[in-house]
């Protein structure tokens, strides 16, 4: 198995990549690819000891800037490190590629390089949110398509629970719906039209979830389309982010509660860490014919680690075959009550 | 100027209705009308010293509850607290109501028994949600409106608009739309298509907020489909809570954090405070034919008696005559680019 990374792809790159290449290495035994400047990534990687015949570095020429449209920049820049990195993908000669360059870019790339499943209208971008019991909560979609159908949500549900079950391991994933209430029949028309059609699937489908509890881990997926996941998604990391400071401001304000801060610190660091993005990886791109991780642009060697361990996983768990099963499993059924 | 109160709505309904009437009727001496079970109320009432000539009790025989299915309670319930406090206001003979009861009953009898203003589409629910700087930010809107068209979400924009200059005092509210990110062409159709018709109005559009940000206090308004709006409002509610448990049970965890919570334990009471939707009273109904504020279901006097307040700004604002004259401007608008 090979995994491929884009090299000069996020905010820390090449150095956090490396890093967190070499540590993959150190720690999975895993072949890798690494695509970039081959000058500037052999000069990053002579500052570590590792086995280097575990490691192939390609060179290119260009990289997709976070400022590039996604679908110019796949088109024009044809020796980016990152498209390279996806055609690796698309000719099997890696399982999966881990970048945590532009995502746009690596949306359109995973469409125009890699390709689409057959039969599956809009892959998805499935992240996940930390919740409040110390786990985390996938989200499909979680920013991929602004505009959805039913077809599509059923599809990022049956995607998602594939993932979750092959990669993160949960034997009987819980699925719900982001909705206004609990109660079937609420929402708006693309939330009650895939309520009806959910329910027909061979899935854990638990009916709908409220925003107030979706940091609550009462269910392993939340399906929506993809503009909802993205509210969802960026109003728990602000809100929490902005809940900590306010805490740290409103502490601060007294001379009693900064002598308890000095107390309490070491706690709110925990705390911290488990509310940092990094601890989790990548999200995966369900629907492309191969292994897609989009890491966070500003990961660390951790991060960077942890998403090549997701693609690891990915290859390993057969997640795209999976897929190619269930979408032939839909359209039967979908045959059959025709 | 005369406010009604819906005496029977509510989960602490009549205890905290009446004695936020009473609060009321002191702080702002104003008139007030309360509908419910006389005897019940007179009971209630009668534990307080206050200015009798200011209350007005109408006996009503029958109470919306929060399991009623909305439509249905307010042509069946015909003598309601809910629809008797409705109808007052529809025939003048009184400026606004106030009802902690059910939220939908409540939408619905806006609609059915005060009815739309000629020329809104759609009326909204306009809550506030507690901002990091300590203020509020208003979403328009915040849950009456699942499915949206840009039409709708235009009136939203200039009928919160007119709200939060004459109830709030805000003297040019900034409004921004709910997006995925902040360049303009984001987003989902309707987004994308709203924000075309937003940049001709007359008004503070300040392009597109993230969802991240919507806590941060960089825009008065947030104006969305009420999908979108119940989501961040109630994620914004719920990461709120959990990140505030988290924290206790982090530190109650340890005996050096246990210590420090001692100290801190006040400057926390007051950051909950600050997160305390009663703090701000109720959401208005804007786009009716008359002042209708929803307090929230758990309402204690405090909740009731802000509610209360911003009926009576509601109805000196003369806010429903400013939306009438807004909706023939823009109505002009359109046809001069037809």
């Amino acid at each position: 198995m090979k995994i491929v990374i884009d090299g000069m792809g996020g905010d820390n790159a090449p150095k956090s990549n490396v890093e967190g290449v070499v540590d993959a290495i150190k720690e999975y035994n895993v072949d890798l690819i690494v695509t970039g400047d081959k000058e500037l990534l052999e000069k990053e990687f002579s500052n570590y000891e590792f086995d280097r015949s575990k490691l192939e570095i390609i060179h290119t020429t260009e990289v997709i800037e976070n400022e590039d449209k996604p679908v110019k920049a796949i088109r024009s820049k044809k020796d980016a490190s990152m498209v390279i990195a996806l055609r690796l993908v698309k000719e099997g000669k890696a399982d999966a590629v881990v970048s945590a360059g532009n995502t746009g870019a690596l949306l359109a790339g995973g469409l125009f390089v890699v390709g689409r499943i057959k039969g599956i209208d809009r892959p998805c971008l499935c992240p996940a949110m930390p919740n409040a019991k110390h786990g985390m909560t996938l989200i499909a979609d979680g920013g991929a398509n602004a505009d959805c159908k039913p077809r599509n949500l059923v599809e990022f549900a049956a995607m998602s629970n594939i993932y979750s079950k092959k990669v993160l391991g949960i034997e009987n994933p819980r699925l719900a719906l982001a909705n206004v209430g609990i109660e079937e029949g609420k929402g708006n028309d693309l939330v009650k039209k895939s309520y009806e059609e959910l329910k027909k699937l061979d899935l854990n489908f638990i009916g709908n979830v409220e925003a107030r509890d979706a940091i609550n881990a009462c269910t392993d997926i939340i399906v929506c389309d993809g503009f909802t996941g993205n509210i969802l998604l960026k109003s728990v990391e602000g809100v929490a982010m902005s809940v900590m400071k306010l805490i740290k401001e409103t502490i601060l304000s007294s001379t009693k509660g900064k002598m308890g801060a000095m107390l309490i610190k070491s706690d709110l660091q925990k705390l911290k860490s488990f509310m940092d993005y990094a601890e989790y990886g990548g999200a995966p791109l369900l629907g492309v014919d191969g292994g897609v991780i989009k890491a966070h642009g500003s990961s660390n060697a951790k991060a960077i680690k942890n998403a090549i361990n997701q693609g690891i996983k990915f290859a390993q768990g057969n997640v795209v075959e999976d897929i190619k099963e269930v979408v032939k499993k839909i359209e039967e059924q979908n045959k059959e009550e025709k």
